[in-house]
């Protein structure tokens, strides 16, 4: 069974936060592990885009109901209508978070992920106890993976 | 992009919805659409057999919130942690749906799906104005996937 | 505690579904129970009147994000942004339900009432097994409210 | 039409954010304003005292399916079965919003709030941009009344 890594930012990122978003989606791609993200644009684009591109699967969960919102690297389009609830969903459906740079929505999927007891690791992200800073995408993502070999 | 089919139906199924709903979910997966489905037994178990056999893609919807509540031919899992509320967004995520036997929670499914304006096909299922009745698992998923092209 | 009630039924309502919707909120309002509703128009609006001017209590499980899309008796406005998603919180927060009429989105609350297992009586509604029928708003309120003293 | 005010906090809280829950419960009730609140304990249940004593209306929206899960003082109990999703209804129904200490849930309520663009008055709570720390409790209740003036 694939690792679900839910890969979480905001739509309006700046260039740092999509390059680094778009390694952490190459490295889960080509590590066999599913993204589940938001699958708009900004983070969840630039790691979407990774992932497919070494060809992994990404599952967008999308706020509206219109699945053509999704952006074209989202493997498998969920178009929830639930508006930002979906983020919730998209906490459930994860094993462990890596948060990249952030608005007030990645911060509630990061407050969401830590009180259901998931692991978050965070690059340029929000300064909250409990969300573990590393400092490059490789980190990111060697240490989300190990961490559920557990 | 791949057609997105809801197969619903009991998970307590009789022989003969076991076998429409398995054949139902090859003739999918041989045909490249994806099954959305409940993810558990009965009917939602066989349509996804069928569809897995036959190298297609099969996304569950789990009423819980724990993953290992798929059955074992799920190719994503999304365990939603809404209960009955997750037949709601197995609608939202469907283009068509085909419904095989069914019980209360099909029922809900078909009367939101035919709300939300999506075709519904029916194999020995309730019998409310606006499904399609069908006689084959082939009819089904022929006129299913007619139904997308117009 | 008072006992909360679903009366559920369409938007676009006969004269005769909106005379029966207001006489079953007059009386449920008038025995000290909880309507809850979908908060809109056509059935749900006559229950709303009926309940209040009878001083009674109306939860509006709206289906936007927007409260001012409550008809005026709503007392307490739940804008769920959830769409039809929301027919599932009606049903969660009721201990028994009235169908007066109905469509597609009022057969939904019934099958996922009767698989929840509530009590569904239903005037001029769907044939489904599992409701009982009755055949006038007192009868219909009378019914329900004995059927939470067992 | 009245205000809808989330209150929100810990259901695990220290004996100051308890005093000071009750406090703006009270203020809140006394003004007239509807409290929306997650219905359990600790600083929900304390505002809820509050504002019920005061002869308020409080309305709980309980994560789990079960209505006596509320605690004592809830006026109108919403059993969503939506787990910590039911923390962005919360947000949905508020006009306003204030947390009083806080966990993980309470950061994930406030996150969506701010995203969501409701001004947010904090007592001890979280150290983020776009809260407007108070302190005291009838602070708290004046500011976000005021701001809804505007």
């Amino acid at each position: 069974m694939p690792a679900y890594v839910a890969v979480v930012g905001a739509s309006k990122a700046t260039d740092q936060d999509t390059q680094d978003a778009e390694a952490v989606g190459r490295f889960l791609g080509e590590r066999g592990a599913f993204i589940v993200c938001g699958g708009r644009g900004g983070v969840m684009a630039a790691a979407s885009k990774g992932c497919a591109e070494a060809g992994g699967t990404v599952i967008g969960m999308l706020p509206g109901d219109d699945r053509s919102d999704a952006n074209e690297w989202v493997s498998v389009a969920i178009p929830t209508g639930l508006g930002e609830l979906r983020n919730g969903l998209i906490v459930r459906t994860a094993d462990v978070m890596i948060a990249v740079g952030g608005s007030y929505g990645t911060l509630s999927e990061v407050a969401l992920g830590l009180q259901a007891g998931l692991k978050v690791f965070g690059l340029h992200t929000w300064a909250i106890d409990g969300i573990t800073a590393v400092d490059s995408p490789g980190a990111a993502v060697n240490q989300a993976l190990a961490s559920l070999l557990g």
